[in-house]
């Protein structure tokens, strides 16, 4: 990514019917790559405090902010040079799709919540589908960051945690450092 | 895989709790190229009609059934030469581990609820992480499925829906068939 910074958009957050789902892509987010995460709807201090205590627990930089209008900030994003990708079950094919991806550039990765406004298709650079079936906005966000990325970030990534896990056949190895 | 059956096992699922994580999870192993879904924990109408309905919908063969006691499937499905998988934030590295998953015989992939029995460390051939860091039990299973079966399963795995989607750059493309 030569260091461009990486944003996951989550559109439409409903705070009692998505709350886990929004956390589950928020650390998605933040453990495949991404830099940033813009909650749109609804706002939500649970969401937020679990993305947050995650960070401060297992480390790195990744951060999370909120916004009422996500389609005044991808606009104002794409007006700065941002790529905005969204992702939809009604997409471009992931492969494909991705390979064209301008790598040098911010990038902003949609993901729908309950109704995406149909100006989102257009205002996209891109829309790509994980699969063209039903199934997860969690799914896609994993498989297009890895996608994207390459590869899965290891432990440099995330310096400056309390906790770190460290890989196991057999069982948990948590080290907790000072 | 060989034609192998592919089960994705759901440890320990709370109806009220985790309908939609536990929903998400089901679709994503039918999207990623899983056989068979069995529901753990709590039974729950609710997220096998969701899945019934997306199959009967968009295609396939992909079917879920519940079972209160895991452990005694899971040994159960190991004496009859079956492999265990376990996704944990906790495991080996996905790469090598999924390298060494054999491809000739029937697979099952566990993926923890609010409490995974210690045991289950033990029981399984293969405890995997994807990435050591906290994030979710759905973007876990969709990276292993992909890594496992090396792609996304494309329209051919999903015969006599009623419902296809053409893959678009620019908006929804739904081919209804008679």
């Amino acid at each position: 990514m030569g260091g461009a910074e990486l944003t996951v958009v989550r559109l439409g957050h409903r705070q009692q019917r998505d709350k886990r789902i929004t956390s589950h892509l928020g650390l998605t987010a933040r453990a495949l790559g991404a830099d940033h995460f813009l909650l749109c709807g609804d706002e939500d201090e649970h969401v937020m405090e679990t993305i947050s205590g995650v960070t401060n627990r297992f480390g790195g930089t990744f951060s999370a902010t909120h916004d009422k209008k996500p389609m005044g900030w991808l606009k104002a994003f794409k007006r700065e040079g941002g790529v905005v990708i969204h992702l939809t079950m009604y997409g471009e094919q992931l492969k494909q799709a991705t390979a064209a991806i301008p790598r040098d550039t911010k990038l902003a990765v949609v993901v729908g919540g309950a109704k995406v406004p149909g100006e989102m298709y257009a205002l996209a650079d891109f829309n790509i589908g994980v699969g063209n079936q039903p199934h997860s906005e969690v799914a896609a966000l994993a498989l297009f960051l890895h996608e994207l990325l390459g590869e899965i970030p290891g432990q440099d990534r995330f310096e400056g945690g309390r906790l770190e896990i460290q890989p196991s056949a057999s069982g948990k190895v948590v080290v907790e450092k000072e």
